[in-house]
């Protein structure tokens, strides 16, 4: 890249916040990558400067017509460095969700690059305690002020960053997902595989209502038949059928997870039967009548693997290998989050070293 | 309402821009309306001020989880001072839209009350040229810095104004218009019916498409059969086919346009027939082969009126009423606009006077 970034260093740092209570997305590091994109000019201005807020005018596209995309990741602090688990699959995603979103493809490598310096000067925040991690946040936003409906003239792309608890205080622990029958996430022609803000605005009804009833998140049937699984929350989904393992296929309205990619990966390596196809609630509900629904668990960056303990739909409620997380969801589980703490063998090369 | 708004003026006015180079929404208004959502203390802080940029996280959730609604409205300069077409309609609207995006309900009269202090302040700003007004934008954005996927705790509604050209530089010109058949904008138990950001996110690629050959706008079918019709780009759609007047039913997945309820109260005050129903494209097409299908408009506060004088679909053309502005969409249009200016009579009520 002949892009030069440059750095500037905050003059007061924070304090770092207590490990042991740092939840979800709820501190940020001293810093933040900046990138500007400027119609006939392209990407420019790349740089490190300290957390700051922005100053948008009130008539930003980003505001009115929601063109935004974003990813998410993570740093983790192993005994042989600072590590990030496959980072250039979520710059590749970031800009088919570009795609989509009308807005202009980002060099990758560039983007990479702003990342690996800001980690590079925040890589005190990376934390060590066990379960925990940098979560990584870069997002694209539409910055032109005009109201007509059509695609941004400028934007702004940003990395932002967040220290995360363990996301299960005490070992893996099975949620309760309700299967929303009412509500619709997205639907094929729509924007469901990309990975942009109005997906997620869209699931808050349905989220709610699933909270208030003591389920912890909703499992999106298609918006078409409203009867074949799509995915749960911000996870991708897996059944364990009769020792088959079926998670739906990237169909264009569900998120191509790179947890979930990377379960199908091991998977595979261990030969254990795996199959993305279309699977219907029905087929589920079936399989679970004939005791043959042995394990589910969701697929995702935040919590790597979320066993599903319980499936509510329609008023039934189906429990799901009594409630206990599955030998094949633990397997899967220990020997990921062992890869990202470097406790297990690397076959495939996931991990990328900062330094 | 016991909150009081204050007011702010600015130091410097800006120099107003030449009414009759406008456009839509390029220039703003000397000031806006603010006024702040904190959870456990509601809705407070009511101000006009001098227009400025807002400052924000970049962990803002709007950034990242789209949680926003906004509207459209305009006022227009008449001879008997500034009026307002049916404004109460616009903030009983937004907060239908707030329901389905988790967003707090909004007082209705105090945010009315703002758009009127911030209106006499800016009143200046009405254009007067003919077909010119000020077009009026209140918004709501999630304010709150924290990335899990949960509605905010913090918010800003904002009134931003902009003063707009007229919609056609020489009478009412028709429109091509593409009938899209592979994106989909929205889809029973999703967002459609509200004024969120990510629906028109999710319609730019295909409005990009459809201008590359040549077309203004997207005409949406529904994203279960693919055959329903949807609406308009920013527009509610209307047909004329064998003297009865039909537009899709409010189906949960458009607008409920405020511009389609007055043409329809219209219409059933001239004893027209009019029927909000299922129409489906191949009906459409039928229609036109039969010679029925006799006039085709798009409604939206931005042109009123925008008669559709040619469909694209799967590679055929149609041509309506030879490409012609049709008669009854002519006395649609001089009636609305004629009310919105004070020279035609207003029987409905539907102005209401700043002053
Ligand atoms: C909607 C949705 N599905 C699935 C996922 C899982 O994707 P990944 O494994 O890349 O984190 C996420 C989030 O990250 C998501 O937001
Ligand atoms: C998607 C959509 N449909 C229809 C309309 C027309 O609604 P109204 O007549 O209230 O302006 C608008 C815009 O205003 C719109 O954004």
């Amino acid at each position: 890249m002949a892009l030069e970034i440059t750095i500037e260093r905050s003059a007061q740092l924070k304090q770092k916040p207590d490990e042991n209570k740092l939840g979800f997305g709820q501190y940020y590091t001293d810093h933040m990558f900046i990138l500007e994109y400027t119609e006939g000019k392209g990407w420019h201005s790349g740089r490190v400067v300290p957390y700051q807020n922005i100053s948008l005018d009130p008539a930003a596209k980003v505001f009115h017509y929601g063109q935004t995309v974003f990813e998410g990741m993570k740093a983790y602090r192993t005994e042989d460095g600072i590590k990030l688990f496959r980072p250039k699959k979520n710059f590749e995603r970031l800009n088919k969700s570009n795609a989509r979103l009308s807005i202009p493809h980002l060099d990758e490598e560039l983007a990479y690059e702003g990342l690996i310096k800001l980690l590079d000067v925040d890589r005190e925040w990376v934390p060590s305690a066990e379960g925990t991690s940098l979560y990584i946040r870069p997002f694209i936003i539409a910055t032109e002020p005009a109201l007509g409906v059509n695609p941004s003239l400028n934007y702004l792309f940003m990395i932002i960053m967040s220290p995360v608890g363990a996301y299960y205080a005490e070992g893996v622990n099975p949620v309760k997902i309700h299967v929303e029958s009412h509500f619709v996430r997205a639907v094929a022609g729509g924007v469901g595989e990309a990975k942009t803000a109005g997906n997620y605005a869209a699931g808050l009804n349905a989220q709610e209502e699933a909270k208030d009833r003591g389920y912890s998140q909703v499992l999106w049937l298609d918006g078409v038949h409203r009867k074949y699984i799509e995915e749960v929350g911000s996870m991708n989904v897996f059944f364990k059928i009769n020792g088959v393992v079926v998670t739906p296929q990237l169909n264009g309205s569900i998120l191509n997870g790179i947890t979930r990619n990377s379960v199908i990966t091991l998977l595979k390596h261990w030969d254990v039967p795996v199959e993305e196809r279309r699977i219907s609630i029905d087929e589920l509900i079936e399989a679970h009548r004939n005791g043959q629904l042995e394990e589910a668990f969701g697929t995702g960056t935040a919590a790597v693997i979320s066993p599903i303990g319980e499936l509510s739909y329609n008023d039934e409620k189906y429990v799901i290998n009594e409630g206990k997380t599955g030998e094949l969801s633990s397997k899967i589980y220990d020997t990921i989050t062992g890869i990202q703490k470097g406790t297990v063998e690397d076959p495939f090369g996931w991990l990328v070293s900062l330094d």
